[in-house]
């Protein structure tokens, strides 16, 4: 299992008139929490772009639990639990800095040949970049 | 089943590099569908929340099938399957207008008592208006 | 002088906990409002990035007045007073269903050739689209 | 003259189908380089909300010089030139990591008591704060 940590200050643009962040900004913070994943883990989600692959999401679904608010620094704990093939998974928990969890998710990713449009399976190196941390 | 229908012209603001509309945006266009259903209900949602009680979601889930682009003119279908007590489910489907199907999702949403803070049941004039539409 | 209009209806995630529309959110109104001017003129500005050319924002100013509220129709008013040149000129008026002024601004675009990565005049066609309409 | 500076680091919703921040985001990046500079000077906007003063924008001008890029780490600078009194002027400079200057900015944002939905001055003990740490 990789786990890495990611701290978001939330904005006021990210508030509704509820008086809390709205429930559809939580995909983009999953977004930031595994690209900070990719980031700690040596390399980026840019740079994989550059070479001609892209991650589109695939699925995603997130389970609610308390909201967060205006200038919470949350903390973004992004879990990845089994080495990447066709597809990628990442899971999600937010917390806020009283340690509370505030909401759980899962997206699932392909790996998509931008140059072909095609899927494919995880690039060689960033498997073996998890496998390395994950201890395989 | 009480079904109501959406049209939802894409923004430049919601497309990212990959040249797709982002992800995260259907929470927002979904929540704008299941506005629109109560409104051609004879209701609106903003009524709900003056006569004190709001609908958090509770959960989500998203199944991306195929992308949406810049200025695509979608349509959000939403979809009521049963009548709503503590909880209410909202259903979608994303389509552009050559009638590809782009995802489906769920919304689960709760009712507060806004005053108290609290889980209440969906208010009675609000069953009706479903009642009455889906035939019961 | 051309002037279109375009009808928004305030989502629940464009306010903020202020219980109006954000600040931020009106530059986007305004791309909806130049996009529906130049689709009612008889072209889209996808074509335009079809065509190799698109429209970086230059400078933007906006004079809020009044907020706006969730579920709010808005009509947002765009207006161009000369054919566009090197660059082009949009003037923007924002008004609630109550016929209140809420915002007004301005924004001033280039035009890019894409290949080349470099600023150009505006392409004939759309010129003369304009001068069409606008009495010239 | 008082200035903070505050990090952003440029998430992939962010970007529009042009491949760079999307103009419209700009907004929301100057309000957290404010909500640092209050930050940064011993208090936060949402103490002064909790006193009972909002501050809504009254203005805003940017003038967009060169785009930011997906995963560019920028530096927003905010820079406050004058003691706040009726309403506050905060400039904005933002910088990419190779020291280019992206954009620069302007709000004016006034001072509303929220029970009366009225126009005050800045409170005093904000005042001071500024004061303090530009030198009168």
């Amino acid at each position: 299992m990789y786990t890495s940590e990611t701290k978001i200050r939330v904005r006021y643009s990210e508030t509704d008139q509820m008086g809390y962040v709205y429930y559809g900004n939580y995909p983009a913070f999953y977004e930031v929490g595994r690209t900070d994943a990719l980031r700690q883990l040596g390399t980026t989600y840019h740079t994989l772009e550059e070479k001609g692959v892209m991650m589109p999401v695939a699925s995603l679904s997130i389970k609610y639990i308390r909201p967060a608010k205006y200038d919470d620094l949350l903390t973004i704990k992004t879990i990845v639990k089994e080495l990447p093939k066709m597809r990628m998974h990442f899971f999600y928990e937010v917390y806020n800095e009283a340690g509370d969890l505030l909401n759980v998710g899962e997206t699932v990713l392909a790996f998509i040949d931008m140059k072909r449009n095609r899927p494919v399976a995880c690039p060689e190196w960033l498997t073996e970049l998890f496998a390395k941390q994950m201890g395989f």
